[in-house]
């Protein structure tokens, strides 16, 4: 308490909390005069001046043009300079790399996805430091100039072993060192954080999880894995390994079968069962010939009925790792995303039969729709929330304009 | 923002945060002198004066004692008035009652356990208000001066349906209206929440969860549920129904038979095989003559080889049950409670063994130190809290003294 008095007595703390709030107003609404400014946010019309003066001053906001066909004075309308900085996320899977560079609104200036050929980690260090360069080169920007960059990954960052763990799709991605050599050819300010965590900001952010206070992501693809936002906020758990449900012990009988086999346990039960390389094992046990889960579903969609009966399988499976969820967290909704989990036309009424097998709980299922993006708009959210803390920060601390 | 400064220029609201911060200190740590209180709070001597004076005209501090053997002068040693109000926790079990009333530090002034002989809701009702009765009147008390009585019981409170749903062990208790009829017999201020999520609660207050931010207590007795605390704050997710563990899918082989069971689904499969009675089931099946799962961990306690092959089944669901819960919520750590989940000492190498076969994760189990208080002790801090901040509502709102 003392220290928020301390800091509500200082000018500065509240100037910039006046910026704030013109800055939110203006990210979400858009162009707008002083006036409406004022009439939105409580503040007096000479507050507001002050800030926005200050504003345009650090380059973060200016004179977008002026409200016309509106009787009486001319009004000027104020906007957000969104290319006052740039943040970049990043989405490193098994088969693909996405890079995104965005202005401060979010909006992408620059992206490129590429194939990930690694073999290794060092391999993958290269071939993300290469798409980056390429994706700010896009944008007309010189990659350094990038405040902020937030990489999604699989796996789990263990601070004190520093090292990714649980991340067995990555050949060589748990090495000691890598997290550290990633951010060294980065060179700009890099975060890493589980893919599938970033992928529930981006729902929260862009996708249906909007307005949720209490969701899951569960994404079913090359791996399983789940982001949970409680309270409005993610919530990654005691040593950042909350949704790691590859690792749910399996209702289905195959899981008996799998749970003698190691590389099965580095994998999980569930994610070896659920993941798409589940479903086209079970596809080849049950005669189909096809090497991948979405011509499994694609079969599936013309009425094969071989291919209906495997993803009615599969719809079995993760209707059991639904209710696990629903059971420990009681989330307002489930989103399903990943290669597979986006098949919810295909194999909801299996995952609602399972539902009913195992008792009362009916938790409320969606579709993700924000396609393979999820992880990489997730990281762009993350990058641009730290970067206009920095800024903000920054300018609290009186430390005039930006580092660009 | 706004509507916190606002308040911070409210002379009346800047005194209620004084006087909170020196009832919190003198509820810590207990009988402390005006000089040492403006130490620790940094508050300033007259202010502390001040307020002191305030609280004391309203009945919540009292000079209680002077400082001897000391040089200088005598120092007046403030402190809490604990009876100034009183509070009550209730536990329903399925099997006990319980009843505690406690004064403003949270002591137990009176306290009634009672067999639960209800076959309907309406007789619980009744007994619960005997039991309040009697409680209030070992400390010489009338009920219905208690400000506010915290009720755990099996089950969610469903606000739409308005009854309690999820809760198969007690009869007729989830009928509708039951719960305000309960309200109505108990005139008090009346609260109903979760027995288990108290029971987390209980701990974070009182036991191995002091000063955990993330952790989830696990109960395992007549019933299978869990409480969750998430940022130091009890976590129910959106309906209230968050750690309902009794319905994970049971990861056993046993659980394929139950599922065709309709009181099975009902109790959930995780429960109908892992709670008390599917102990007593196990125990039997194996030729053993025991009716009650107190008496099995007995007999393994004094090594009867059957027994132990029982407890170690038990132990690998309760391992199962954890690796499901670590894989949703990575919490700090698991604490264990209830008849049957308190044997930790007895089953804690099976449910190693059974981490070990699921992978990597190796969740902190504990047991819990609270034994059959847990609840109750849970239901008086969350009677406490809301009392507390009752009586520093009305001193803001500028009601003096208390409604007692």
């Amino acid at each position: 308490m003392r220290t928020r008095s301390d800091q509500l007595g200082n000018p500065r703390f509240l100037r910039v909390m006046n910026e704030r709030l013109l800055l939110d107003h203006l990210l979400a609404g858009g162009p707008t005069s002083r006036a409406d400014l004022a009439k939105i946010t409580g503040l007096s019309k000479p507050t507001v001046s002050a800030a926005l003066a200050g504003l345009e001053e650090g380059g973060l906001v200016h004179l977008a043009g002026r409200e016309l066909g509106r009787p009486g004075p001319v009004t000027s309308l104020y906007d957000i300079t969104a290319d006052a900085a740039h943040v970049a996320g990043i989405d490193i899977g098994r088969d693909w790399i996405r890079v995104a560079v965005a202005d401060l609104r979010g909006r992408f200036v620059g992206r490129r996805d590429g194939g990930n050929p690694a073999r290794d980690g060092e391999e993958l260090v290269s071939r993300v430091r290469e798409l980056a360069h390429a994706a700010a080169a896009d944008a007309g920007l010189d990659w350094t100039s990038v405040a902020t960059a937030v990489v999604g990954s699989p796996g789990v960052y263990d601070r004190e072993a520093a090292r990714l763990v649980f991340a067995p799709n990555l050949p060589g991605w748990e090495g000691a060192g890598l997290v550290d050599r990633l951010k060294a050819a980065l060179e700009v300010d890099t975060v890493i954080e589980n893919d599938i965590n970033l992928a529930a900001v981006g729902e929260h952010a862009y996708g249906v999880g909007q307005g949720k206070a209490n969701f899951a992501l569960v994404s079913i693809g090359t791996g399983v894995g789940m982001g949970i936002v409680v309270n409005g906020e993610l919530y990654v758990g005691a040593r950042g390994a909350a949704g790691e449900v590859s690792f749910l012990p399996a209702s289905e009988p195959a899981g008996g079968d799998l749970a003698a086999d190691r590389d099965v346990l580095r994998h999980g039960l569930t994610e070896s069962a659920a993941a798409a390389s589940g479903v086209v094992r079970a596809a080849r046990a049950a005669g189909l010939d096809l090497s991948t889960a979405k011509e499994i579903f694609e079969a599936a969609a013309e009425g094969d009925p071989v291919a209906l009966s495997v993803v009615e399988a599969e719809g079995r499976r993760v209707g059991g790792l639904i209710v696990a969820v629903a059971a420990v967290l009681d989330p307002e909704l489930v989103v399903l995303a990943g290669g597979v989990g986006r098949n919810l036309d295909l194999f909801g009424d299996a995952i609602q039969r399972r539902f009913a097998e195992l008792g009362p709980l009916r938790p409320t299922v969606v579709a993700s729709t924000l396609g393979d993006s999820g992880v990489l708009l997730g990281a762009v959210a993350r990058a641009l929330s730290a970067a206009w803390n920095r800024i903000l920060d920054s300018r609290q601390a009186g430390v005039a304009g930006l580092a660009r």
